[in-house]
């Protein structure tokens, strides 16, 4: 995939992880996408939202996009590194590709992904990370409740 | 743990698979237990019940537990080895323990866990298998499905 690409596919994760952030949840947000650039599902993390730690922003949008056959042919796009229960969940359903906007202010198990053959575009993206930054520094005790630290 | 505690906890998680069969499901079931044996949340499959690829037995019962600060003193129960998607959720979460039914019709990332420190007690339990082994038998796809093959 081209960068431009994936940072236009970016946008909407990063769209979904401001309307988290302005429902007072955790700004992370994500959107599975098919190979022809359908959009197959986008969401964002409800942990707040909810009372749901089972909805990271990966999961929510992997199950907005419904029961498929295959993920063959999709792209999980992120705007935060995934963290391991993401991770297993690109594995276990065989997600072929992951673009991440940044990992500069949380590293998951991407490196792992990329080990066992997954596609892993990071696109270092400043908006992602400020979104992040702001967050974990207004908001320390909820980012370490959502990663089980 | 002791082994008979550990098949007294799999009973509540056999219950969840077979609820999750009569409803016409995966027949996967899991709870998450507390270290003084309180049941803190439990769940089964729920694919077809609600369209939901996400909600797999382990995450179900991780949902139904609700928000929590830690899960160091928690033990989760499942009656399959756990797919790679739940080994993330244990390893994110820094779940200590988890009791599987059987692995012989599915084995997941259970390996995986004990070679990070995970407590890992496998049962063998029979009823679990024969579970698995009609379920797999009558709707082999539907269960391709739900590991994503």
């Amino acid at each position: 995939m081209e960068r431009g690409t994936a940072r236009e596919l970016l946008e909407t994760a990063v769209a979904e992880a401001r309307a988290g952030l302005a429902e007072g949840g955790v700004p992370i947000g994500a959107a599975l996408y098919g190979a022809d650039g359908t959009l197959l599902g986008r969401g964002h993390n409800r942990r707040v939202q909810d009372g749901d730690p089972s909805a990271h922003a990966e999961t929510a949008a992997f199950r907005a996009a419904g029961r498929r056959r295959t993920y063959a042919d999709t792209t999980m796009v992120t705007t935060l590194s995934p963290c391991w229960y993401c991770c297993g969940l690109v594995r276990q359903f065989g997600i072929p590709r992951v673009v991440i906007g940044e990992a500069r202010t949380f590293q998951g198990g991407h490196d792992w992904l990329a080990g066992l053959g997954v596609e892993i575009m990071l696109l270092d993206d400043d908006a992602c990370a400020e979104l992040m930054t702001g967050f974990i520094r207004d908001r320390p005790e909820l980012w370490n409740e959502d990663i089980g630290r």
